[in-house]
């Protein structure tokens, strides 16, 4: 199941050519990744944070910039799960303008930490159960 | 010839981990980008810009994050040019800290562009000539 | 009658003291500014900029910071007019968070310009009248 | 005695209409304000909020917009230190581009407190001895 999610593209994303500056873009993919948790495991992400004391840091990023995101834009993000392993999992985004058009694509590989030593954790049973319910095989992004 | 540059990590670019927001060392790696400028062809980023009209979109981006950057850390950028198409290049990104671990790094490709049309355009030949100088044979990022 | 608009403070705001980092407040009250302008004009804030080339540029901020705004609070921002001059305007923002504390507040005075050439213009009749439905007058902010 | 620093405004600065996004005048305003611990104190402010457990938060700005800020620009910032109390301290800003225009300028003040509790602290010997140097009579920013 893909999670599904909407922004728009604000003032303070883009630039003097008025394309989103590619860093924001990032940025803009964090913000629908934390709105995913609580389809995930029904908690907020700063639930998971402070009162879990996990959190996701990114390990590796894969991203394909394929249009420009421009001031006002609606953007659709698709959001699924390609890889579960036992204390990393990957994320797979693909952006959608309000014209259907594929803006940004991009595959992302998190690990699993505990918040206080930062060191590497199983992921818990009731997130990998909610993360498992937006697998989506794996095939070139 | 790797370009070397460097800066210290700013309070605005730390989460509440005390970590470098992962987007935020994407714009410091812009940051670096937007300095390499001079030594390449003797012209600042905003006269490629504004005067010769020329700008370089990115297209794609490959990044790993290996450690922590931190609050007061000095990073020194490694940057090279591992490839070098008609339109197209890619820029690798080495960032260390200042105990010499390797922090980050990165492959992305840029495209030449027409600011006004955003249209592709050969690389100018000064600026071919610049970038051949910081030529790095391609591996494994 | 009070502009009433609602944001959620998400991970890229807060500080190493997870306290949102005070410049982004104010990138906070920009995107609360431009979510105001369907119902102050019937246009969305890019159609004011793109399509009637008008623009809306701060000239001074009074601001205090009287509480922290921290990583998931809900914000409740609270916007009126209290000055519509010819060419300029002032805008009082109250930010609330979800316990009903006044967190933010701030006086900011706008002017008037086109984009195309940075000069001064008259409020447009239509803007002006939406804005004039905001007034509330000036008090100690 | 005025602190001086100099800054270029990067292309993340700027806009769709090519000047600086003004949250991000705020921005660049605390990375100066960063920079001017060693010669406050001879410790960097990283230093003085995790060794000394140290922070200066905001508790009001005021600020005025006088000129562009483009990309390319070259910013001096002049600062000094118009008020000092027993816990809290005020901060004049002025930045001048490289044509000595004044940009913007800005009265922030900011208190002492204990990192770990947020609670008040009085200014110690050394920092406030430190700030006295800079010191400048009030007037208006």
């Amino acid at each position: 199941m893909v999670l599904e999610l909407e922004r728009t593209v604000e003032f303070s994303m883009v630039d003097l050519a008025n394309i989103a500056y590619y860093p924001r873009i990032f940025d803009l993919a964090h913000r629908f990744f934390e709105a995913t948790w609580p389809s995930i495991c029904g908690q907020t992400y700063p639930q998971v944070l402070y009162e879990r004391r996990i959190g996701f840091p990114v390990l590796n990023v894969d991203a394909t910039f394929h249009y420009p995101l421009r001031y006002g834009d609606t953007i659709t993000a698709r959001i699924t799960v390609p890889h579960l392993g036992t204390t990393s999992l990957a994320w797979r985004y693909r952006f959608y303008n309000q014209d259907g058009t594929l803006v940004w694509s991009s595959r992302q590989t998190t690990v699993c930490v505990d918040m206080d030593s930062m060191d590497k954790l199983p992921l818990p049973d009731d997130i990998r159960a909610g993360l498992e319910k937006h697998f989506e095989a794996e095939d070139e992004v």
